[in-house]
């Protein structure tokens, strides 16, 4: 996906299937849309935590929106 | 999907399995179904909000229907 | 599927995995069952929708009825 | 699997996920065990139904007894 | 798995994701667990029925016990 | 995974999907994680049983401590 | 995924699809995210547990967070 290609080392919010919200600059992703972020904000049933870097697996993606 | 071809630059609305609902202009999308829309509004549960460009993870579509 | 090939530009009914039913006239699918359907009407919940052309993704397909 | 090439033009009994029961003359199938049945009844909590042709995806699937 | 070509035609328990549980000889299976088993009883919430031979889609399989 | 080749005849502790665990000895597996034990003792909901050998379908398969 | 490379030999935390947290040393990975950890802390529902070795199934993970 060319969209995601141009969103490498901006900020994206990521929605996940257990309605985790991941907020970070994207720095890798492959086919499966496996990500890699950095400086990741979660929020997660209305708990907000300083993350870091993260990977999360694909298959738990439902939309991502680029910042 | 020819259907799907003939839809890049146009408004759809895609439901997804959480019964989230975006409308938006389709701009791509791949053999998984996974798909890029500019100019989006979600609606999820009663609440509206305007996201821009967003990434869709095709497994998580039941429908789309051209506008 | 033969019997999908022998359906198409006739009218099907579809049950999807949470129990809408779509029914209009066939006009495509493919391998994954990746359906697009013609002149659609829609039912989920006692809730009735004329939605025109709708592409289904397959994975969320029960069974399909011709009719 | 053999026995459902010896099942073919016979009677049988299908077991979907959401608890349906399809009841029809196997008329075809493929390896992903999608199913085209003829002459069906569906039985789901307590509705029956006569259905004619129907096309099962193989996702659904839990158990096929022979007639 | 050499286990399940040595457990052919030897008594197996089969348990399925949905809790049901099924007893019989097994007499063939495939890659994906697909099975072919005889002489069936089943259980399922305390509900017993013999069934004779059935295909069970190796999708649903928990776990089998040679018997 | 060397470390699953590693525990081949040592005793491992599975735990499954729906929470049951399953402890026995590692007696074979394949590249899907199914994976054969010898001389098992399941836990599920407090009830305990001897189960003696069983295949376990690796799709149901959380993680496995090795004894 | 180079990130997940860079974190062999490095503690990283775990979050599994049933909200198990696990804690450990990253000793190994494939393609499929099924991963080896040691010393592994796990904390489900306020539960805490020891664990030594642990070999995850990849599909249960969301996402990886390097310490």
């Amino acid at each position: 996906m060319k969209m995601l290609e141009e969103s490498v080392n901006k900020r994206v919010s990521l929605l996940l299937k257990d309605n985790r919200v991941l907020e970070g600059v994207l720095t890798g992703f492959d086919e499966y849309m496996n990500m890699v972020l950095d400086d990741v904000d979660e929020n997660s049933e209305n708990v907000s935590r300083k993350l870091g870097t993260v990977v999360v697996r694909g298959s738990n993606v439902v939309r991502i929106v680029p910042k």
